[in-house]
């Protein structure tokens, strides 16, 4: 039998599994590819793979063959069954220490179910986050493996290596136990949403307030990218804004503004729902590709709905409504990113994850979709204080919300005035002033609830008497009619 | 063997089911009462139930040996395993055609398969919506039963005789089939999260914006409650706005801040991301409960985080401030009712019930704690037209929503300027803007996520040509870089 010489394998050849096989050769492993339709692999392996350390296998039992031990097997397939039945293909062929890493953006509780299900079984189970689209895929992906700890030390090099690098750190460190790397790589999606949905609706209102061409809108993203910005999604507007089509016309505004969202976006809103922590930004933005994907039943409502209209001089200052959009758009990713740690930080209690939040900041720095200098910055905050309750408390963002606040608020005000939606924007400074408001109006709502339904309420410590008492749950009978009975088993 | 006497047996003694026992016991039905700690059995027939027809049962044998063929029995209790469990109980002593009601809060999910379950065992099982807290299940619920049609003729008469009456018309029907009674109770919950939530916005304007003392505040309630905003939850906030504690000030301010969110409002914002449905309002109703549970958190903000002051004379016409904020929650209201029978509608689809909708809104004009006149009119569109595809294309809520939109705006520029959160009216204003925009930014969407994940777009039908094919997926080389595999299983 000749010595196995696979250091890792890799199931799945759609764009990502190609790309990643073709880094991680470039970084000097030899990687063994399966796909299910092996004509793939011959076809892989006859071009883009040709004359690199890559070998084809054309059935399961050559891929494990082919790999030295611990066997390395990345499955890099449709999140779902498929994932499931590889594992089991895989299972007979596998020794006990062997290690299998999820590379697809696989649900969290799935992967916490897979961990536990292999670990009975010996095998090491990790739930990989792979972010950067096919260029990161090729060139430097963000990495975000969490699962079996006893697999990192034999997973580490070579993720470390084919992961992109920012300031000479890898981003990509161990994220924590059973599906903590899936998790974590599904908040990343969920901002990657919102941040999609501000960049759509700052060139919604440089096109349809401000009138600029898309050339123009092309400028100011460029300009934008040169400052707080920076970032590889402001760099891709900036880009796709300037593609012509072949008849010298932008070729997005040929595309039809219908958007899916039935994947991590939505998982990461109802997680947030489930844990309780208003992560309305996200939860915008996924509504916001649900009212696009309605384009039919929209363009009816355009025709009979009224609205205000946008006079050719709607903005007699150009420059200062891009600046102010420019702060609009900055505040309002930091509330979403204040949100998306907020809810990471609730996951790690309530799933007793122990994560490093330094690091998952730095994971998301490079590689990614959601790659910024902005992402160093929260970088940064958390390594000066990986307690910070909240990134809106770390002086820097506290300080750049602060001096951006004006222009936000004008931004919406424009909005408003001239009908042009802003779900995103707009939540994200209902979010910041309901955030920073020591009172919210939810003692009315507390007070209707007993009223109607004897769900009682507890009292402001400042205003309790002999009647009231901290901590009590205590019910009025607000209309001196009806029972004393509170509702304590039943929840109208 | 004594003949049973019973009509109808209720399991689960909290305030609503006390209070549904002594509802049907006036309208002449006999009434078999059962608790699981039966204590409250005795007490409750030596107080409130003395001298009615209501039978005390001690047993779950005693109960049913007192109903009549086929038994008609209602659990009322905590929704969740509690239901399963006296499901489980009831079982051995019941035959083949008798009627299990689950009045409860269960999650329709729940209530499909406990239909399913109980079909095999020749069980008619009805999961019904109740509504109308304390009060309501005293003197007149909207019920909204679905679940097996058959056990309908059997419980028709006493449902519609203890419900709630308009205008002559029982707020009681039959919803549908399987869940839908408990899936209609669910919106129903949803909704009021938002209205709830509408009114709060609104209070907390007045209070910190207009600085009303609550005095003067419930009298804008007493105000409103006499116009297109006539509904329960109006009335209440203003009798709870002008209860005083005994030291003569607004117990409201007394409460605490803090609301719960753990519920139906949480469920309905699920499902609208499951069915992918832009049901904005509810969603940010849900996490403004969210958001006021961080109270200590908020506090610590409210110290750090800066923002705009309000001064003394920040409204100097009141009058017209306080007319443009009532435009402001009837046109927000509007917006969510839209959403709701949006929801229902794409529900109706996606689980092949077949849906009332002229009896949805009826069953919530009465009875419950959404009611309202508003419900009327939306009876009489849904009358006018079952298949109305919006609410927002009815002539009727066209032509308010078209008259509400300045004072919506005023009001929304008010609190952006001030610095009040206004999470709700901010999302109903940006969805209305939304559905009414032929074009959405979503096509800059859909240029981002083929640019870094060849995830391809559709073209604009009036911009196709030779190769940008309606209907077709299309992937462009964005960069001229990279490869030519699009995403087809890998989303990334």
């Amino acid at each position: 039998m000749v010595e196995a010489t696979g250091d890792i394998g890799l199931i799945g050849l759609a764009v990502m599994g190609q790309n990643l096989i073709l880094n991680a050769a470039d970084h000097g492993f030899t990687v063994v590819a399966y796909n299910r339709t092996v004509q793939k692999v011959d076809h892989f392996l006859a071009n883009e793979a040709k004359g690199k350390s890559i070998i084809g296998a054309h059935s399961i039992e050559e891929l494990v063959a082919n790999l030295k031990r611990p066997r390395r097997i990345i499955i890099l397939v449709k999140a779902g069954n498929p994932v499931d039945a590889f594992i089991q293909q895989l299972l007979p062929h596998l020794d006990q220490g062997d290690i299998i890493i999820d590379g697809g953006n696989s649900h969290f509780p799935d992967t916490n179910r897979r961990y536990e299900e292999l670990k009975q079984k010996g095998i090491h189970f990790v739930g990989s986050g792979v972010s950067g689209g096919e260029e990161g895929a090729r060139y430097g992906p963000s990495l975000m493996p969490g699962g079996a700890k006893e697999a990192w030390p034999h997973i580490k090099e070579i993720f470390q290596s084919i992961a992109a690098k920012t300031d000479g750190e890898p981003c990509c460190d161990w994220v924590g136990d059973a599906g903590a790397g899936h998790y974590v790589k599904m908040v990343h999606n969920g901002i990657e949403y919102g941040d999609m949905q501000l960049i759509c609706e700052a060139y919604d209102l440089l096109k349809r307030v401000a009138r600029l061409p898309d050339s123009e809108i092309s400028k100011v993203f460029a300009k934008w990218n040169k400052g707080v910005l920076d970032s590889f999604l402001v760099e891709i507007t900036r880009d796709i804004l300037a593609y012509n089509d072949d008849d010298g016309k932008p070729l997005v505004e040929k595309i039809l503004d219908s958007a899916g969202q039935k994947g991590t976006g939505k998982w990461t809103a109802i997680n947030a729902l489930d844990l309780g922590m208003p992560v309305t930004l996200i939860g915008e933005a996924v509504f916001a590709r649900c009212l696009s994907a309605i384009k039919d039943e929209r363009v009816r409502a355009s025709k009979i709905l009224s609205g205000p209209s946008v006079p050719e001089n709607a903005i007699t200052d150009k420059a200062k409504f891009i600046d102010d959009l420019e702060q609009a758009l900055y505040a309002s990713k930091i509330i979403s990113y204040a949100q998306g740690f907020q809810l990471i930080r609730e996951a790690a209690k309530e799933y007793k994850w122990d994560l490093n939040f330094p690091s998952i900041a730095l994971m998301w720095r490079g590689g990614c979709i959601i790659r910024s200098v902005f992402l160093g910055e929260i970088t940064a905050a958390y390594r000066e204080n990986p307690d910070l309750e909240n990134l809106l408390f770390h002086p820097f963002f506290n300080n750049a919300i602060s001096k951006a606040q004006s222009g936000w608020r004008a931004t919406l005000g424009k909005a408003i005035e001239f009908g042009i939606p802003t779900p995103a924007f707009s939540t994200a400074l209902s979010f910041y002033d309901g955030y920073r408001s020591e009172k919210l109006p939810a003692n009315l709502l507390q007070a209707q609830r007993d009223y109607f339904g004897a769900h009682t309420f507890k009292v402001l410590p400042e205003e309790a008497n002999e009647r009231l008492k901290v901590g009590d749950w205590i019910h009025i009978n607000w209309t001196g009619k009806g029972g004393n009975v509170s509702a304590s088993t039943y929840d109208a």
